[in-house]
């Protein structure tokens, strides 16, 4: 489901962020630009960081606490490592004042709501779990981008005890960001990932593993090119992030693997028996498909610049 | 083993192409611009393509047939689909001067040198087989680049019974063309390219042909983002060049696959075992790896172009 209507021009007075780097400095970044935002406030495991992000502009306090981050703030995003969101929402949970709203960036959803109905207690229903379809390689608030989530989509998965305004209050943000919402249950945005992300980056990581560790791998990553580094782009991602993102989903991760394994083996049977038309089948299907793809991607984003905003 | 002996200025008086597309058509647009050739004539199934090869100034002239393109030649390279080397070897072998070298394109080498094998009789030694590691997801005349070589590998898989006149004659002409000349044998070059680029095709066709099989297909393709994108981009490529290359290829396409397979049996009983840190593991060899691979190619390229030429 997708939300196409325009942002209104509210202006939060405070936004705590959990977590300051790509994800979370690209949000304040943009809310800023966007004069959407008065104060934004940073909190983190790393002090070296939120003194970069103060630096950079992206936040204009660094908590003293965690209770100092929370209190006050009409909007909080979690931006942290998937597998600490469990442990933020529990350590900021008491401090939570009513009409805060709260959000997170996780590339899972299933699990993360499964966090907060432990975490929240009586405050779930200020919990609004969204995922933001953007990222690059890099990490820290050196990589933040003010324009990261121009055009990109948003993925809210709203619980039922979600109210109406508050989902409107975090689709509110993002789409000042200059992003698009969608709207899909955690387990549809877990399948949906698994399939079109998730494996992706285990099937990278599992490529360039196997070449590493075979006796001749120097000869071999001599001659890789410019499709292999396409192919693993990926693998260049966060080892930490993509462990807990594979374990977060396990389960349609499997899936998606039996799948894809598969279908590799019908392959094998159709190299195996000298197969030309079933071989030419697939990759033409496989073309085929990637090509009109990639046409209503591009179609999509001419509009988007020529409605103009 | 690499030659990075800088090339002399020969110059071809006469270079025969087959097939003016992207590969033909970007190394006759090279050697014009170095001025190592005086007349580029080509020949190929679609007149079209080489009536805009001529209107694009790739060639001079058309051959009115293979007699007419192989006669007074001092050079020939095949830039055909890898499926018509025989029958063009066939075709022009009755033809074929002393004194003329033939080259070939090829993206596998032992089924060319098979087919060389068969075809060119007792001028079997005027043939020295060759690939260019170079190449878009475009075909035709329109994709030729002038400098698609450049910086780029070729590697020269040599007959015991070519001399050394002959590979050097084919040497130059690529490295005028402004690549670095490799030398293997055509079965380690096989192994080789089974592993780091014909193996990495299979794995994008097959997983986009997977999700565009699925029921939620356009939901899966709606969400699917940058990552994909990259990952998938040589699913975009020729699938009746890449069904050739596969089958021309099996016997190591098929050991790289088995390998495969079985890393991927290995990340399965990680997953379903939640063994975070046997995962993290594959992740993060895979990352350094890679990592590794693109500072030496980007250390390379900085030394090439300090080097100046």
């Amino acid at each position: 489901m997708v939300n196409d209507s325009k942002p209104g021009s509210h202006v939060f007075k405070r936004i705590a962020i959990f977590g300051v780097g790509l994800i979370g400095g690209s949000f304040a970044l943009a809310l800023k630009k966007a004069g959407a935002v008065q104060q934004v406030v940073g909190v983190g495991r790393s002090q070296a960081s939120l003194q970069r992000a103060q630096e950079l502009g992206i936040i204009d306090q660094i908590a003293s606490s965690v209770e100092d981050a929370v209190c006050g703030a009409d909007l909080i995003l979690i931006a942290a490592p998937v597998a600490q969101t469990a442990a933020i929402l529990m350590a900021m949970q008491p401090y939570l004042q009513t009409g805060t709203v709260v959000t997170d960036a996780g590339s899972t959803k299933a699990d993360v709501v499964a966090a907060a109905r432990q975490a929240m207690g009586q405050k779930l229903a200020q919990f609004v779990p969204a995922h933001p379809i953007a990222g690059r390689e890099l990490n820290g608030p050196d990589a933040a981008l003010v324009d990261l989530y121009a055009g990109k989509k948003i993925v809210i998965t709203r619980l039922p005890e979600n109210s109406a305004d508050d989902v409107n209050l975090v689709a509110n943000a993002w789409q000042q960001c200059g992003a698009i919402i969608h709207h899909l249950s955690p387990a549809e945005h877990d399948a949906v990932f698994a399939a079109v992300s998730h494996l992706p980056h285990l099937l990278a990581y599992a490529l360039v593993d196997d070449i590493a560790r075979k006796p001749h791998a120097e000869r071999l990553f001599q001659y890789a090119a410019s499709g292999f580094r396409d192919f693993t782009r990926i693998a260049g991602s966060s080892p930490e992030m993509w462990r807990d993102i594979s374990l977060a989903n396990r389960d349609a991760m499997l899936q998606e693997l039996d799948s894809y394994t598969a279908q590799l083996g019908r392959l094998r049977a159709h190299l195996l028996a000298g197969d030309a038309q079933a071989i030419e089948a697939i990759y033409s299907n496989a073309q085929l498909a990637r090509h009109n793809w990639i046409t209503a991607i591009e179609t999509a984003e001419k509009q988007r610049k020529d409605g103009g905003d």
